[in-house]
């Protein structure tokens, strides 16, 4: 787990580095367009965070699972998240 | 399977005869208000008959792997299609 | 209008012709990753045909508006449609 | 712009402390599922804002062009933003 946790630290810590640079930019009064464009670039780190989260949820609970009723249940419930990430 | 195709069926011909609407619409010069609300109805269709494919996929091929190995190449293949959808 | 009509109608006939393709796949129980696919390249496909709509909407709707009443109507509709496509 | 660029900040200042919490999250290795859920909740934060900086923009910038030519800059340079959107 500690691999992964890592690489999803440091997007979520480039993220918040980004997001307080569009606050400024807001502050500043920064060209629109400009601003959107920085919202997007940090909406596509939390996504990737997102995609790093779910693998190692995957890799982890799913592959290991202690039985197959358990694996059952941990497949549910991801496919619960998958329903609201394709919404 | 079959229970699962059959939703999946439903889904996929639904977005078909709302896409033939559609190109009616763009054809008779509809208002593009009018006809990008369609899009996305039909957008959020295939999403869904997306999220059910992934859904059979987890609950058939990843749940019932053979081995652990052949269910880790199910778990990273998964992983890359994931990849694709949180870009 | 006439030459922003012909290429959403392409994109959309395009569109229709890998929805009829996903279905055959679905129906002769192809593998569910590579109809996960197919979904996504069909799907950006609409995303596409979207953007031209509403290119088209704001080069002619609000560019060609007859007062800046009616200008702002479209805009306020159009800001609409961008909260439904950023939910 | 001011009513706007309030609107703006506290979306903004709301998707910070989320992300924040999320990191905490991390650190302290709870549950996957969860924290990819407030993920997604801290991007349809980051969505709302990039709606609110795309309408400002419709509405002063383009709404308010000193001419058709400025207008239609303004439209070309949002209709591309709108690519990146609906990629």
């Amino acid at each position: 787990m500690m691999a992964d946790s890592k690489t999803i630290l440091r997007l979520l810590k480039t993220a918040r580095g980004q997001l307080d640079g569009i606050l400024k930019m807001v502050e500043e009064d920064r060209y629109c367009i400009d601003i959107s464009q920085q919202l997007m670039a940090t909406e596509a780190i939390l996504n990737r965070a997102n995609k790093e989260v779910l693998a190692a949820h995957l890799k982890h609970c799913v592959q290991q699972a202690a039985s197959p009723q358990e694996r059952n249940e941990k497949i549910e419930e991801f496919v619960q998240t998958l329903g609201r990430i394709l919404k």
